[in-house]
């Protein structure tokens, strides 16, 4: 008898036991933010670190028809694809060099917590990004092509120093120093990125780095299927897809 | 010039618009579950309703190792997937056998719906429950092959009774209403599923049903993610994967 | 025991049998596009329907850039994608109005053959013709966007006729009739295109309709993976795809 | 004007170019192997290559149920896939462990090229192979779950030897003289498999290495779509697909 064990889910008649918690009971308690964590961490978040997690999965639901993903969607779609294909094909165009650089700010973070001995000391950390640049290394989740103040950036770390322990910031705030030092270097602001801020919290959160593009893509995948459905219902198959003669004509902003 | 039009979301620098809603306002007041419903359906739910709504994504998040969306994800694994490859094979395997009773079961309502002059008349519905029984109909979205009393279908009627406003429970008591005459009229227990009450929810949220799969699938990411990574991490490569010998060890029943 | 039936394919150590041949045989005496038929239908192909067949497959190998299931394998790659994620997102671009002319020029011709009584009587094909034209019906497998006599198409037409048997001309003659009689009735040429005489062909070799888009699969893979490795090789990851700005420079006219 | 280049396929009305042969002709004068050929290495073979390279596609066209591409397919075709979805699915489970061993053998046969200076010499082939073995290193392409004689492997190398010119048959060599001298020096038979041949047969006809997993799904969606077609028929939806209980019963042996 070949066994194999699993620590996800278990299953009896009318029991559905997710990481130990009665389903029932989650539904009943927590978010479905909170339940995502639980059920790739396999523990509960506190509540506060389930309300920047979720607000890790909120920054990034969508980013409107340029990325590699919706456009992955839209071409699908446009060939008459089911849903399950045109979804699938977003999430194929999610990889190394769209969403990837959550994960690589991960390791740079890292490699610079190493550096300075797990510190904040600054002049280690200006050293670190002086050698970087010698280096002729990127910044990864630093700059934007579109932002210069990413505003899903700011939120977050905003959200994080009030929700997030002492003990925990540590990434936070490192991330926001080389932000610092690579001004003072190089004279440019290439401020944390979305991508740089959520790698700095899946850090804080101990979420593994090769789960960082999962993350982005439970996150993106509500986008897609919102690209999908509103490409079905309003534009013709087979249509050439040109992103930058698309036009934003939903609601003018307003306020929750 | 051949322009297009996207009501998603709006991309300027430093201004992110999901639906109108400025990214960062969206990110401190909204749950993930609002959002998601937000950018489906283009505006916000009442709270109470993103509390169902929620519950919905919840509920689903994973039902252990035998879904064929679960084993996709595991067989590709297996073989050394990258990640992206691991979960979009978990997706196409999400289809009208294997998460489509939700729809079927909205599509049943809505014919339920229709032949009762959209009333609760529980003789007319037992007079639909009859014929149906007649032309060897199978009802979807109700019965279920492990679960007699689904928890999760309990939970969210319950959930759904407590939160929506009375004239948003239409569905919700026909499809518990059908429950109780397919017993009277057949005298086997078929009760409504977790499949069935989401249908019910759906209709209830006048989310179409065309997109009732897509939110089956945005639930199950996750769930699919948390294989991805116990399999990457528990076991060889190019095993054999046996349903039937999972053992599921994670922790004991445990409360929040 | 639950046993379960395959009639493709027996492997016994050191035998492989493939529709019952041995594979080492196949290899040896078979064209790939002979066994490609085999191991589809369960039978071989007579060598002339063999050479058919082949041409099939070779004529649709590739069509440039511009189609979505090319743009779909390039946005990928660009990404950053492993192989298999950027050849599956080419194929989940293979739908229903990419490579759906093929199964609905088959379901015209069975529809004008029932029509005819299966007879080429062109009076009866041109009633059948007015007929659908009255009806605002579109031919599916008629014209084309760019080639107004598609060399694809003449090519095997001419390769059907020196090849098929008398009795297996009739959906390639039928095909060709009705492109007359489109031009008799309406004054416009819409030639027979390749996915027209490529369905003609499938019925001709009686190759289910449900397959067509399969076999579109099968011939267009090469065609991915050619683009895959050029967008890899000389490429920037994540730039912006515009089909429209693609140049061909590569060999100028040659002949084999 | 941002422009780029393509040297695949030229599109202009009624002119339609594979690497610079007119698509007319290649349909007339290629076979279907030799196509492919063309379009992944721009040059075509001559008819011998290309009757080897012919083989390597047929030679790996399906290999019954059990491997992961295969089930990928039939799981996924269960849950009611459409045939893009199974297909790709399929697809997504070719990876590093499943068809990798092509491009892990041609990384070895370079190896040992490099190590033995592009000689045959046996001395250093064997000084070679205790090297690795002393690495505990494993030789992908050798040994084979199921055949000790694979009968694909004899029959490729019984190709090369008959086709292939004298200075295109060194890797060829190469592998057979590794599979010997791990037989003079472990006393194990080991060898080489379908997957390992193939890996000498690319490296013989200069095709890319990180295109082999590319020429195995080339070779594969055939069989594929002979698995989604054969469980659509035969089969009822969301089946416990258990690889061990599968029975061939399609023909006998037989001689073409």
């Amino acid at each position: 008898m070949n066994e194999w064990n699993t620590k996800i889910t278990s299953i009896k008649p009318n029991e559905i036991l997710v990481r130990g918690y009665a389903v029932e009971e989650i539904m009943e308690k927590l978010s479905y933010a909170e339940t995502v964590y639980l059920i790739i961490k396999g523990e509960l978040p506190t509540p506060e670190e389930g309300k920047v997690f979720q607000a890790v999965l909120t920054s990034s639901i969508d980013h409107g028809v340029t990325p590699p993903s919706a456009l992955a969607t839209l071409n699908s779609t446009s060939t008459g694809a089911p849903l399950n294909a045109a979804i699938a094909s977003g999430i194929l165009a999610i990889n190394s060099f769209h969403g990837g650089a959550i994960e690589d700010c991960m390791k740079l973070l890292m490699k610079a917590a190493e550096y300075t001995g797990h510190t904040l000391d600054p002049e280690k950390i200006e050293q670190f990004v002086k050698e970087k640049f010698e280096q002729k290394f990127k910044f990864p989740g630093f700059g934007h092509r579109v932002h210069t103040d990413d505003p899903r950036s700011i939120k977050l770390t905003e959200l994080c120093m009030k929700n997030l322990k002492e003990e925990k910031l540590f990434y936070i705030k490192l991330a926001k120093m080389i932000e610092e030092k690579i001004f003072a270097v190089k004279g440019t602001k290439l401020p944390v990125n979305v991508d740089g801020m959520i790698g700095a919290v899946l850090l804080a959160l101990e979420i593994p780095g090769e789960l960082a593009n999962g993350i982005f893509m439970i996150s993106r995948v509500p986008g897609l299927l919102a690209h999908y459905y509103e490409e079905k219902k309003t534009q013709k198959p087979m249509r050439n897809i040109d992103q930058k003669s698309a036009v934003y004509d939903g609601p003018a902003k307003r306020s929750i």
